[in-house]
């Protein structure tokens, strides 16, 4: 069985691919001493970038596993596992 | 002169390799196609990781830069730039 | 038809209810010139009371509107909308 | 002695009754069983009214309190209760 992001794989490779050099940006950074400011700014582009990661990955989860899951009458325990999940991104 | 997160360097370099590395181990889950849901626990906890080092260098930035900009008369720019940098981490 | 939060109404109403005598002590305490700090901490228990109502409603909408169009073939327009009010709380 | 925000009260408490208003709205539409995602959606809208309230407060307590702290050699005390505050609104 595949996964549920099968589709998107390649496309979440290449964003988390970019974050990891953004990161990797960041201690840069702060190698050189440069303004703490101009830090932040990086360290907040990378924070919206791994919620659209989060994000497309709750998507194909809602679209593949949970799907599934109500059509197998499993959706009660598939729901429960999301709204953990969710809750941990709200945070 | 020295940046404000002079003395914390080693704690932020330290801290966003290993903020890399779990990048890395998200990639890594991805590749072997692992279950959506502990991958988004992963992210989840990158995320909160990132917040970590986005609030400690707030504070080295406040105690440092923008205190020095109100000793020195300063403290006007300095507190808008440190509102403008919330607003994008409180998005 | 009912509402997917039916059964919860009861619950919901009961928080929000909450969540305004919140708002209204928040402007008491503005009135009252309360110390700044002391309203921002009220402010951020608002704000994670909201969040809570917020997932309550999300969690209610899943187990309700979204599985009955996942089982009646209208699950990929329902998780389009699922997935832009997540975006809206995720901001 | 006035609060930090004292030039922003009327701002402040205006803001703070149009919230209340939509806390009110939001229950009289689950009273009307209104559908989940329109109800989410003002949840959002109010939480995002909420967070401008705490960032302008954050503002007036910085340029206000922290700031005459500052001057007066108390700004350590003072900054790290700022942190404090910070940290519940990046929750």
């Amino acid at each position: 069985m595949s996964a549920s992001y099968a589709q998107d794989k390649q496309d979440l490779m290449r964003r988390l691919r970019r974050i990891e050099g953004q990161i990797r940006g960041v201690q840069r950074m702060i190698e050189e001493d440069r303004y703490c400011v101009d830090i932040l700014i990086q360290l907040a582009a990378v924070r919206a970038a791994i919620d659209k990661v989060g994000l497309a990955l709750i998507e194909d989860h809602t679209r593949g596993c949970v799907r599934d899951a109500v059509i197998n009458n499993r959706g009660d325990e598939a729901i429960d596992e999301l709204m953990d999940v969710l809750a941990q991104f709200l945070k």
